[in-house]
C-alpha cells in the first residue's frame, strides 16, 4: 500500500481529496458508535468514470476502499476503522433525466432521499421509501442496504423501486444493469445482487428509480390494544378490508417515553399495553365506512380498547409523531437496538420468548418494542438502567444477543431486517444464513472483487 | 460419461426413470421447434434430497442435466438436444404449507400455474401471474424464466411474488434462500440470482409464494385507436386516472385474424389501425365515472375512435378473448416471433423503425403487433407469405433479426422481455448485455456449477 502515490496518481482536483483529521473523523463513520473511525483519506469523485479510476488504481496500490453516503447506517457498514480510503458520494448528487412516460428518474448515488421525495412530489408522483433518516441518507446507501421503512407493506423495500443501476465492480469495470426496463429476461439479474450487498461487490454510482402515483387522502388510525395477540389479529382484519399503506405498532413503554418528552400528544385517555398505527388511502366514503365498520367489530370483539382516526392532514401528521418520535426519544436511554424479522405467523410466540428471556436473566432491564408489524419486522430496544454503567450495560446486552439470535434462529427469522450486516451483525450472520450460503457469498465476492478491496471486513470476513 | 452406471447408482424406483423413445421425445423438448430433442434419459425425482443426489452423481459421472417443467418455453431453455439427462419435476407437484397470516404458500417446483391460481382462489386470495400457458406451465419454470404475462403492470413479474426458494446448486448443495421474509438484509440475495437463471446455476425445487388480495369487480375497456402514438398517450391518461390491472394492445392485423377464425366477437363496428384493452378494479361508482370521463375526453381529443366497456363478468371474458386468442390464431400462419422491450418513451419510434425496416427489405411480409404495452413489452410477429416455403421464410427472418435487434440496441432495450434466452436468443445476448457483463455471468456460473453440467449451452456458451 502506497497512499501518497495512490492519491497522486488519481490526478484529481485538490478539493476532491481530504486528509485533515476533522474530515477523517467526519466521513470515516456512520451513526453506529461501536468502532472508532480511522480512514487514511477521503475522496470525492464527481463521475462514474472517476469512481472506476479510483477502483482500478486502488487495486494497483492495494488500497482498501469504503463507500460513504449519508452515514446514517446502524450496522457500521460505512465505517472506515482500519486505514481505508473513504469514497464519498457527496459530490455525485445530481438528479438526472426524468422519464415521464415511464414514471422513472435517474439519480446519482449521492442524492439525499428527501430530495428525491421532493422531486417526485414536484412531478405529482411519489417516492415510496421513507424512514426516519430520509433527510440525510443517500440513495446509494439505501440501495446498498436495501432500506425498508414505514411504507414497505404497500410498496416493498428499496429493491422494488430500482429499475436500473450503474455500478463499478471491485475490478473497476463499469456495468449498466437493466437499463430501466420492467421486463428483461436476458440472464442473471446482477442488479439484485448489488442491491443489499453493502458495497462489498462494487460501488453503485447511479440508479434508475421507479416513482409511484401520489397516494390519495391518507388517513391514519391509532388503536389501543390489550395484548400483542390482538395486534396480529388486527393486522389480519384491517389488512383484508383495506389497502393498507402502513401498519406499525409500539408498546406502552414507547408511548410513555414519547409523551413524557413532549414529542407528541396523547391520542386518547385509555392506556393499553400495545398500540397500533395503521394508515390507508380513503379514496371514497365507502372506504371510510369500511374502516369504521371493522373498527367497531374489533371493539366489540375486545381487540381494541380505544381508538382515534385522523380527520385532516394535520391530525395525520400528529398521529404519526407518536410512532416517528420513538427512536429519537429513547436515544437518551442509551438503548441497545436489535432489528429482527420473523414470519407474521410466529410474531406472538417470538415476542413471548424474548420477554421471558429478559425477565429470567435481566429483570432490571426495561424493554421497548416497536416496529413494522405488517412486515414481520420488530425493533427490540433494551433500555439502560440508571444503576448500570454504559460499558457494563453493553457487555450484558452482548450476552442477551446470544439468546435473542437463538430465538430468531428458532423461528427461522432474520438477524437484520433492514439495517444490514456491516460490522455489528457480522458475528451473527450464520444465525440467518447457512455456512454453505456464506461460502457461496465469499466466492461470488471473489468474482466481482478478486483482491478484496471493496468494503473489506463488512458482512463477512474474507 | 457413464449413463448406465449413473442411472444404476441413483437407486431410484424403476418408475422414476424413462428411456423409451416416446418419453425421450416428449420430455426432451419445449414449445420451440428449432431443435430436435435427443436426451439420454428422463428422471423424475420426488424430493429436494433426490434432486441433490442426482446432481452430485451427475458431477461424478460427467452427466449434463436439463431441467424440465411444463415444457411451454419459447426459447428452447428446456430442450435436451445433446444427449443430456432430463430432470422432470412432474412428480414434485405438492402444494405445501399455507401461511395464512403471511398470505404465503409453499409449493414444489412442479406445481402447475393454474393449480396455484385455483388454490389461491379457494383461500379467497389471488396468484397474480397469468399468461396463455398457465394451464401447463410449472412454477419452477416460471421462476427460472421470471415469467411475466398480462398483469405485470399491477403486480410485477414472477420475481415479485417469490418470498423464498429452495434450490440445489450445480455442486449439489441445498440452499434455503430467504425463508419467506419480506425484510431480510443479511448479505447477497441469491434468491434473485436464481430467478431468471434458466436452470444454469442449479435447480429450483420449492418456492414460497406471496398471494395477493382478490381483485374487486374487474372491468375491461376495448378502445379503437387511430395510431400508435395515441396508444401511448392513452396509457398515460388512463394510467394516471385509474389503478390499471392490465394495459394491452394489438393491431388490426391481429384483430382481423382473430375475428376471421371466429375466436372472438367484433367489439364494435368501427375499424381502426390499433386497439387497446385496458382493465381496472371498479371498486366504486366513482371509479367507473372517472373511467367514463377519461374515455369521453380522449374521444373528444381524437385519441379514441370507438370503444366498449364490460358490464358483466361474461362481457369481461368476451373482451379478453380478443387479446388472448391472438397467439393461437396466428400460429397457423407460421409466425416468426420476437419478444422485445424498450422504455415506454421509445415505443413509438421503435415501432416506426421496425415497420420501415420490414417495408424496405421485406415488402411481402405481413407484420402483426401485440403485447403488454404498459410494460414496454412488444410481441413482433412476422407472418409467412403463402409464396414462401417455411425454410426460406425462416432464413429470411433470421436476416430480419439482425435489423430488429440492432433497433432494440439503438433504444437500449431487451432482446427477450419475458421468454428468456435459452438457445434461440443465445446468439443475440450481447445486444442487451455487454461483453463484460457476460464474462461476469460466466464467472458466477462457475461458482455455482463449476463442472458446467447444469443446462449447459443455455443463455451463453461456457
Amino acid at each position: 500500500m502506497n497512499l501518497t502515490q495512490f492519491l497522486a496518481d488519481l490526478q484529481f482536483d485538490p478539493n476532491q481529496i481530504k486528509t485533515d483529521s476533522d474530515s477523517l473523523n467526519n466521513w470515516g463513520k456512520d451513526w453506529t458508535k461501536h468502532f472508532a473511525p480511522a480512514p487514511s483519506a477521503i475522496i470525492f469523485p464527481k463521475t462514474t468514470e472517476q469512481v472506476a479510476h479510483i477502483v482500478r488504481l486502488a487495486n494497483t496500490h492495494s488500497i482498501c476502499l469504503v463507500p460513504s453516503g449519508g452515514r446514517t447506517g446502524l450496522s457500521a457498514g460505512a465505517v472506515a476503522s482500519n486505514g481505508e480510503v473513504v469514497v464519498s458520494f457527496d459530490k455525485m448528487n445530481a438528479i438526472g433525466t426524468f422519464y415521464e412516460a415511464d414514471q422513472m428518474v435517474e439519480v446519482e448515488a449521492g442524492v439525499i432521499t428527501k430530495a428525491l421525495q421532493e422531486f417526485a412530489n414536484a412531478k405529482n408522483l411519489y417516492y415510496a421509501v421513507d424512514f426516519a433518516s430520509s433527510g440525510s441518507s443517500q440513495i446509494g446507501g439505501n440501495i446498498s442496504t436495501n432500506a425498508g421503512g414505514i411504507k414497505v407493506i404497500r410498496y416493498g423495500m428499496t429493491r422494488n423501486q430500482i429499475l436500473g443501476l450503474t455500478v463499478v465492480t471491485g475490478k473497476g469495470d463499469i456495468l449498466e444493469l437493466n437499463g430501466g426496463m420492467l421486463k428483461n429476461a436476458t440472464g442473471y439479474d446482477f442488479r439484485h445482487l448489488f442491491i443489499g450487498a453493502e458495497g462489498t461487490l462494487g460501488f453503485i454510482t447511479k440508479a434508475l428509480i421507479k416513482l409511484e402515483k401520489q397516494p390519495v387522502n391518507l388517513t391514519a388510525m391509532v388503536l389501543g390494544v390489550p395484548n400483542f395477540e390482538s395486534v396480529v389479529t388486527l393486522l389480519d382484519r384491517f389488512g383484508k378490508a383495506l389497502n393498507l399503506t402502513a401498519f406499525e405498532f409500539f408498546d406502552s413503554v414507547a408511548l410513555d417515553k414519547v409523551l413524557s418528552a413532549g414529542h407528541a400528544k396523547e391520542p386518547f385517555d385509555t392506556r393499553t399495553p400495545f398500540y397500533v398505527l395503521l394508515e390507508f388511502e380513503a379514496v371514497s366514503d365507502d372506504v371510510l365506512d369500511t374502516a369504521m365498520s371493522v373498527f367497531e367489530t374489533c371493539c366489540e370483539d375486545g381487540l381494541i380498547e380505544d381508538g382515534v382516526m385522523s380527520q385532516s392532514v394535520g391530525q395525520l401528521h400528529e398521529l404519526w409523531k407518536l410512532r416517528e418520535s420513538i427512536s429519537e426519544t429513547i436515544s437518551v436511554f442509551t438503548p441497545y437496538k436489535n432489528d429482527v424479522s420473523v414470519l407474521i405467523v410466529h410474531l406472538g410466540d417470538f415476542i413471548d420468548d424474548i420477554e421471558q428471556i429478559v425477565k429470567d436473566n435481566y429483570p432490571d432491564f426495561e424493554i421497548c418494542w416497536f416496529g413494522h408489524i405488517g412486515d414481520g419486522n420488530l425493533h427490540l430496544n433494551i433500555l439502560k438502567p440508571d444503576t448500570l454503567s454504559k460499558d457494563d450495560f453493553f457487555a450484558k446486552c452482548q450476552m442477551v444477543n446470544k439468546y435473542v439470535f437463538d430465538t430468531v434462529k428458532k423461528y427461522k427469522g432474520s438477524i437484520s431486517a433492514e439495517h444490514g450486516v456491516g460490522m455489528t451483525k457480522k458475528p451473527y450472520l450464520d444465525y440467518t444464513r447457512s455456512p454453505i450460503e456464506i461460502e457461496y457469498m465469499k466466492a461470488v465476492k471473489a468474482v466481482f472483487d478478486p483482491n478484496g478491496i471493496m468494503n473489506r471486513g463488512k458482512v463477512f470476513d474474507i
